[in-house]
């Protein structure tokens, strides 16, 4: 490791910004994480990291921070300072009234309809840019802040437990808890950084799950947890309890189907449950009529899930039947796969239900990282194309 | 990390004397791996360690080394020295008679007949005696050879090969190869180490492996293969092809069976290899003529290696079915299980045929470690029995 004494300036300065960025990871969506650092003659004067959204950017609050100390001074922001109009008003401009001479940028806007603008109003007021130090770690800041700009996607996170010889219940569906408190607290804050959790109505009549982030649990302080995560169910058929317990909890629940059972609809939403019907195409009614269901189209619930609910990173967390649909469907971005040393045995349900039969089917992953967790294990793993 | 000036001087040479026995780590089967360091006035002035069974033992080897310099020496052994007259005489004679003065011990001999003798022979000649520097890693040098002495049992490794969703190979029997070269490398050296490679039929059949250790695919020296492993085939009804490819190797390979089929194992012979036939009790007998079939006593074939052929360590490389039967038989010491960053689909084969219904029957391990190999993973684990 070297010493933050030997790294370029300009490093050791966006290590400061990445670092605030990081302590907005529970609160600012649908807002990505920004963090700035304003300096002068090689000293920190001002410091800003956005909260949430609806509050003032980074940049504003180093600006406040620094004073008149700002003139002259380099910004170090994470991500390209915006140009518009925002309910904060363009952070751009606010640099330059500010008189910063120098703007060091982790990334640029990923929103292609606006990146590039805020560094060009810099430019053209003759602040001097600097763009890409830190990048890579600008990046991991806002994984679904960037998805959700240039794909229209949320990050998708699929979360699983399982032994370690692949299982994730017993065959009678019984499955709590295969992993130790330290895991299930490192997924109360999967939940709590995700705009979303997504669960199969399979799992939810199994496990009665509420899908919830409780402070105890995860460790974060109140102001941390600004609200909890919409809960998606993907029931095609329409099967969501009236008594589920997630719909006694504080926050949305939305579930999608493929059914037009209107009492069940009325029935859910009596209860406050969000119905949204995925009608049907006319080839869809006739295979329906045949086969008797029609599945929710996943990737229309996720694009659906950043177009409407303006999700960043949403987390799955369900059985292997909606698993194994999410990597056939090709939406699954990150594996968090908590491993138990156990031995569940061949009875026992499988990971996931993918239906490959030759070696050259597989699906190839690349691991980021693997670490003790507790007596557990995660493993972080993203699914890779051919050769990659 | 502690560096080795703050350590005790007495920990600080066991530590080479153990770094002596390792360099023995493929070579000195049935024999332990010991290693001998001889110090005077804070100076090494001899050092040994053994090599193979017939050859001098790491003490002589010290003594040879330090010749006059031993007189007045502190002997560091990995291993209670012997007080048998064996092959190369008794060890605790030799450091008696070159005037040692002190003996610090990394453990005692575990074999129950002999242990504590040579130790007690020393002090009786006056050479103060120390008991347990390092022992732990005294004791992790010698699984095989500990197991052998105190349980009559050879160390028994798993080693299996997974995707990261718990299967083994496709519905097909396709399994080659889920793991990487440098995961196959650390294979070799499993082979490499161990009295005896087990395997069952059935995957004989399949894949067709030799089981033999290669100086190219191990990257070991020409004189760190003495010889092959032993190669048994667990294999109850005698289904052994003639053909099969290790029958034409180098070494030895050794049937077990409950199988009276003598042409099949006349021809088995007549290719090379040795058949034990397991002789049915009348019980047996019995149950056969109802089901058919008597499956290979597998505690009495791990015992039968410990004794007969003097395996310190064995290393099991086969299918889901023998892999099931070793746990379930508690015959698993070590699980070392490599993990390739795959995911291979739900009608893959299981890791292990493992009948368990409620979650309360579970196999629990512990893992010791877990590494990244190449692109692939290694856990080593190890069962535990209830709340361990």
């Amino acid at each position: 490791m070297r010493s933050a004494g030997l790294r370029h300036p300009d490093e050791h300065f966006m290590a400061r910004a990445l670092q605030l960025a990081e302590l907005g990871l529970y609160t600012t969506a649908p807002n990505p994480r920004v963090g700035c650092v304003l300096v002068r003659d090689g000293e920190i004067v001002g410091e800003g990291w956005h909260r949430r959204a609806g509050e003032a950017h980074a940049e504003i609050l180093a600006l406040e921070d620094a004073g008149s100390r700002a003139r002259g001074a380099t910004a170090y922001v994470t991500l390209e300072p915006c140009a518009h109009q925002g309910r904060t008003g363009p952070c751009a401009e606010a640099l330059i009234a500010a008189g910063v001479a120098r703007l060091v940028v982790g990334m640029e806007d990923p929103n292609p309809a606006v990146s590039g603008r805020g560094i060009t109003r810099c430019r053209e007021a003759g602040i001097e840019v600097t763009i890409g130090v830190g990048e890579a770690q600008a990046r991991r800041l806002n994984p679904g802040f960037i998805s959700r700009m240039s794909r229209g996607r949320p990050y998708v996170r699929l979360k699983m437990a399982m032994s370690l010889d692949g299982r994730s219940a017993m065959a009678s569906g019984e499955s709590q808890w295969i992993t130790g408190d330290q895991a299930r607290r490192e997924v109360q804050r999967l939940r709590a950084r995700s705009g979303a959790v997504i669960s199969g109505v399979e799992s939810l009549v199994q496990d009665d799950s509420r899908l919830t982030v409780r402070e105890e649990e995860s460790g974060l302080a109140p102001e941390q947890i600004v609200a909890q995560p919409l809960r998606v169910v993907v029931d095609s058929r329409l099967r969501m309890p009236l008594a589920a317990s997630m719909l006694r909890e504080a926050g949305r629940t939305l579930i999608f189907t493929r059914s037009s059972d209107d009492p069940k609809r009325t029935n859910l939403e009596a209860v406050g449950a969000e119905v949204l019907v995925q009608p049907l195409s006319e080839q869809e009614e006739e295979s329906a009529a045949r086969s008797g269901v029609a599945r929710v189209d996943l990737v229309a619930m996720i694009e659906h899930l950043a177009r409407i609910e303006q999700c960043n990173e949403v987390l799955v967390e369900t059985g292997a039947s909606l698993a194994g649909a999410m990597f056939k469907a090709q939406l699954v971005d990150e594996l968090v796969l908590f491993v138990a040393p156990t031995l569940m045995g061949s009875f026992a349900r499988p990971l996931l239900d993918l239906e490959l039969t030759a070696m050259d089917e597989q699906q190839r992953l690349v691991i980021d990282d693997i670490r003790a967790i507790g007596k557990d294990w995660r493993i972080i793993a993203r699914p890779v194309s051919g050769d990659d």
